[in-house]
């Protein structure tokens, strides 16, 4: 691990903490030599991190629990994520760099998410996502455990059109404590999810990612809110008008750039 | 572009800012000669529309999305809205002037809301209209998708009784991103909406609209409500005795009054 | 009228204005001579019908509308309601005094409330009755719609367990602004209650009352929890083992007790 | 009764009163000779035993009513718990000494909760409960009333998934008030929960145990929203592929953890 002086770097703060030594990760990873840093990240991207979290939470994506990641802006083998701490409560101080096998790089004695495994193969399975959020989301849920498909339900859940796959960690894991607690189950989940937007756990909650931080936290909030919408709509006991895989097509293209608009609401809300 | 001294006129502000040009719609309006601001708009009036956007948000009608315009006070071939940004951090100074080509006066780089074909085509083809809000809110929402027809479950939701068109995209326009983003589209969307209060929108949301700001509002907040009492109505299993044709139209005029005690509670509780 | 001087009576404040002269009534209300103030009220007294206003909008079973009302303390055939304004703006100072023909005593300029003959018939015809909240909590409106019976889902709700009759307004007046905007209209109203704590309005909203201003709030808070209970038990598909007669009434003796508990809750969170 | 000067135990304080003279029990309790207290508790034990009641109350598990209690942590045959008041409101100061017949030991005229007999008769049969939370949480009530069996939607209300048992007053009891008044119902409600964690309560609510304080929380928490979560299953009108007795199993051993993570936020955001 480098020991570096950030003396001339303005803006830039180290990610990892003043010992310079990797704490155990909680789980078990890779037995290879120990990994190095990719380097110092920019302050202000730990900052949107962490209040990302914040946001999740403020939304009623998360509760004490899930987690949100990105990938390392300059090391694609790396991503960023907070130590085991509530969502709301994390700060830029907390976020610890991994590798794609999800070992801590620079955990200096900080706890680590036991799922972090779902981040680490994620990346690894899919170069085009930059950011994952993990979720219990409760209006989620449901689609889950009955396997009715989720559909996109209006222009901002337009990412759920390709389709939602559900992920049921029995089928190749036999009865667990429902966690994916190990990179075999991260790798077997990244498998599932392919290359969609969002994928649901079967009695434990979902998996959304994209291609920046900022649509990833605005995919998981418009999961859940699509969930609900889609929850009234089969009350009605009618065909339900869902976006075609085309208009969805189209309707996410927008929604790349309108993402920033809910981004710069959720973000001006945030207090450290 | 009128040069003018506001020095005289207390209580009155240019809603177009210093420059005096104007910016480039973000898309196609009308080609013809640049048109020319129809006068500067008392204070208070932008102050009750960036409000109001921020009583939407409070009230659960938009989230980081939607958009409410007025017809300009003097001028009724222009209309006011705010640029392209969340209702809840709306302030009179974001107001723009349009034409009803939905053409910017005096955008001053200030970017616009790509659906305000909605608004500009509203107010041409409904003299009696002053305000229009657009709006994803996601009670309303499954009515445009399954075609269960909305009704007026209470007084408050009168305007309703008249029956609530839904508008389908595609029937005109195939497979769209699903936004109102050009004149033809809003052109459309108004002759669907006839001479009703609210329309919905398939897979997208509704508009609502009435003779004043305050009117608006209230349609906007109590279609949402409406629709949540509907939903659990219909949970009953049971025929709905929903507000006749006759009883919403005599309830509506008491509300044309009683929304104002609405509006007095809403806007007291903003703060900019 | 009175000329009185308040300054022997520490915390006696009279509860009309400075003037002495009764305002006209938004409607009309008795033929006969100008009745006469029946004295000042505890501030305490009506500080808590305040709060109680205020309260209701917290707990949701009021938005902009809806009021709430007490007999007066000491004269049987007056009883005291904020002029007309939003439940949660309301303070001691907008306190009225009416007789039972809700004409109103004191009202100095000030407007009523266009519904007040609720309150008043309720008063003649039920002289156990010391407090009504009128309110259109809109999980209780799906009962009056289709006319599913409310029963008590649980103790708090026990007063329910007597039977919840609905006020249907056509019947005996036609096609209205479905407002009881009259005395023979709250005359029907308060005959279609009878002896119950609750009744419904079709399309409208609801009327609980009490033998105190804590028992009619708890039970105008309880009957909007109760309906939301139900509403998810009949999605049970299975039959609801609701209170009986018997336990609603032995519950029911509890809770004119209990309720103290919620209202010392409700009251410590009001700020004027 | 001791008396006793604490100034030689910093961080301990008496949980019992100034006068050292037992108050009478709102409800009769055992009639044997008055209990002596088990002694001083720890301060930070009694902050977040209060703590724990506003959690609840933030959370929506409670409003204002419901309790809960713990084992005092050296004496197994006492229990602490808040003098009658509602939860949002309970400080060190209010929390009582019981013995396991629910007969105060230091109440000096506070009063007591009628329903304290669940915890008594539930310490007494379950050695291994050190909390217990009693509730009326609204998504739970229609499981009582339909006899639907409530199952563990997820990891997080995993511990459901070993049966949650219906406790019908009436069986046994006739018509009551619904309440669990004397010790005798207490002996009946805890013989219906047997070793499960949490039980139902017809027509009343629900009753949460653990071994902690902070896992009966939990468990209080997530009781309500997985049955929100099951309720939006239901309407799916598909089976529900809810975690089997063996992942419930496993599950909870890693909620006994984790539920930590979620006292730590709830904890940080409770202010006295």
């Amino acid at each position: 691990m480098r020991h570096v002086s950030y003396g001339c770097c303005p803006g830039l703060l180290p990610i990892f903490g003043p010992s310079g030594v990797a704490a155990p990760a909680d789980a078990p990873g890779s037995s290879g030599p120990e990994p190095k840093s990719a380097g110092p990240v920019d302050r202000n991207a730990l900052l949107d991190l962490a209040a990302a979290a914040r946001i999740l939470a403020a939304e009623g994506v998360v509760d004490a629990f899930g987690h949100v990641s990105m990938r390392h802006p300059e090391s694609p083998d790396r991503y960023l994520m907070s130590r085991s701490c509530a969502p709301a409560l994390q700060t830029a101080d907390d976020i610890i760099e991994y590798d794609l096998d999800s070992t801590p790089i620079n955990a200096n004695g900080r706890g680590s998410f036991l799922e972090r495994y779902i981040h680490g193969q994620l990346y690894r399975s899919r170069p085009d996502v930059m950011a994952v959020v993990h979720s219990h989301s409760p209006s989620v849920i449901p689609y889950g455990l009955t396997g009715l498909p989720m559909r996109a339900m209006y222009h901002n859940a337009a990412f759920l059109a390709a389709g939602v796959p559900v992920f049921r960690v029995e089928e190749k894991f036999g009865a667990t404590n429902m966690l994916v607690s190990d990179n075999r189950m991260g790798q077997e989940l990244a498998r599932v999810i392919g290359d969609k937007a969002v994928a649901l756990m079967r009695a434990h909650g979902s998996v959304a990612c994209g291609p920046s931080l900022q649509i990833a936290v605005f995919r998981a909030v418009y999961t859940e809110v699509s969930a609900r919408v889609q929850q009234a709509a089969l009350a009605h006991g009618l065909s339900i008008s869902a976006l075609s895989a085309e208009e969805g097509r189209l309707a996410d293209e927008t929604n790349v750039t309108a993402c920033m608009r809910a981004w710069d609401l959720w973000r001006s809300q945030v207090r450290f």
